[in-house]
């Protein structure tokens, strides 16, 4: 007997599709809905098990929580994770964390309750007292512990290329600018591998951080540019970051490019009307979004995830700072 | 009796966070807990009506219906419609309608199953066949109808306000930059204040306008160089636009500001570290969100607007392109 599986890939669409045609529910476009029918029709499928598998009292509301939804990279990242929910007839939930356990606690509770089906995150607490293994969740980017598969670029790369390009650029001391979060987090390996490449290419170069969050942000950057005089490139942990540095060297006499090359990371500049344009290692935001849903859903559906991190891969975006 | 607003007044917060303390349900701070508990005990309050007024199937979901979260206006917006919606217990639910007319339907749709206990949102399409009077809905920057009560920027001030700044800066021939919306919006009293001031104040103008969509971006913004050759001010429609005509602008040899003096709309730059740092008229975007979310749930308890169209104060911000 047919399954809605075998509906799903003789139209070539998800699950969910096939879901939302039998129960008139959501929206599909029209010539979906005629794809979908011609393949029920086709296969001879009875519906019945749609409502075991679907039941229409279990939520279909994934709540995304972050720090904050006013950030270029979380608001393009939240863009396409409705995006690919929709397509699983899902709805997503907001939640601004800001960092507050209340309310981060607070959406647990929620999933517990069965008032949402999954959580997609980034979390800053230490949530492994509130989730446990199976449960659906799937971090970006903070990896807590295996018990929570983590969705991240490769940051590990991703430093190995800046120091690559910083060299490329013409850099003989590069140097890494970024922070020490609270707790482990994927970003850390930003710098190892811009030092692994460093090492491997005996480069020599400089590590300069401070501990998350920095307190006196211009303190910061003077502190750097003083202990640090003899560096001619920066690889900065975020765009952020990098556009910050570039500001306050641009006040102390300092050229980027010409005396100092720029990289940062992440690629929050979608168009190239405000300058300096970043050159930049580019998170494939919707890759990790679509791909973080995705693993989400299957969780939701019961499946078993054997990797713990998923690492998608970045690319090198050259602007004006090298 | 006491009712719970008298809780509320008492203890200073919203009916809601009440509500959410006598029902165990949402987040509250300890303190506020603490506060409304005093509150009911000095009234003697017995929440009886609770169960009336906050009945626990009413849906608690407000849905925010979007272009694009992934747009810095929209998601400083949503940003605070979500911190507003928290403070009374609600959860926001978020639409990337694309402009999509079967997205928007669909949300609709939800809401007249009660699955959403209302609608904040900027639609482009002409939704009036499908939401009649009554329904809780807010509308922002795009007034449709009588029927839809909209929360705006004071768009016209606005207007006004950088026709004079740019004279103010010596510009003797300002134009407006701008495009035509297929409906009616209220951003379209942007330029009505800019041609009001300009005439008011006898100063030589120009207004150039393309219909939107814009097909080609490049040709409308060479087109704007080629006809108004003689132009010494920009006043733009959004920032966007701004930052977009300085670009072309600069390489077509003009400098900003020396021979052209730019204001924009919207105040999406909240950080220095991007050149030009445009100046602009700010949207209130905190307050706009703030009063959307308080006319909505007064809607969705049943209170009358009177007022069509909630037009907020708007403040000049100088940057580098004045």
């Amino acid at each position: 007997m047919a399954s809605i599986k075998d509906v799903a890939n003789l139209a070539g669409v998800a699950v969910g599709t096939v879901s939302r045609v039998i129960n008139n529910a959501g929206a599909v476009k029209p010539a979906t809905r005629d794809k979908v029918k011609a393949a029920i029709e086709q296969l001879n499928y009875v519906p019945d098990e749609v409502a075991r598998n679907f039941k229409m009292q279990k939520s279909k509301m994934v709540a995304l929580m972050l720090p904050s939804i006013w950030n270029p990279f979380f608001s393009e990242l939240a863009y396409y994770i409705e995006d690919e929910l929709d397509r699983s007839g899902f709805k997503l939930m907001l939640c601004n964390s800001g960092g507050k356990p209340e309310k981060e606690l607070y959406y647990f509770d929620m999933l517990k309750q069965n008032k949402v089906a999954g959580i997609v995150g980034i979390t800053y607490n230490d949530i492994e007292s509130s989730v446990s293994a199976g449960i659906p969740m799937i971090s970006i980017d903070r990896h807590f512990s295996k018990q929570i598969t983590c969705v991240t670029s490769d940051n590990f790369e991703g430093g190995r290329i800046a120091l690559r390009k910083l060299v490329q650029a013409g850099s003989k001391k590069p140097a890494f600018l970024g922070n020490v979060p609270s707790m482990y987090s994927e970003t850390l390996r930003r710098k190892d591998g811009f030092v692994h490449e460093a090492q491997a290419l005996g480069i020599p170069y400089a590590v300069y951080e401070e501990p998350d969050a920095i307190k006196n942000e211009d303190e910061y950057y003077s502190n750097f540019l003083r202990r640090h005089p003899d560096i001619d490139g920066v690889f900065a942990i975020t765009d952020m970051t990098a556009a910050r540095y570039i500001e306050t060297a641009k006040e102390a006499g300092i050229r980027v490019p010409e005396d100092v090359k720029v990289i940062g990371y992440d690629g929050i500049q979608d168009h190239p009307y405000f300058h300096p344009v970043l050159s930049t290692i580019r998170q494939p935001v919707e890759e990790m979004a679509r791909t973080a849903v995705k693993l989400l859903l299957g969780k939701v559906e019961g499946e078993a995830l054997e990797q713990e991190v998923f690492c998608i891969p970045v690319t090198y975006r050259a602007g004006e700072t090298t």
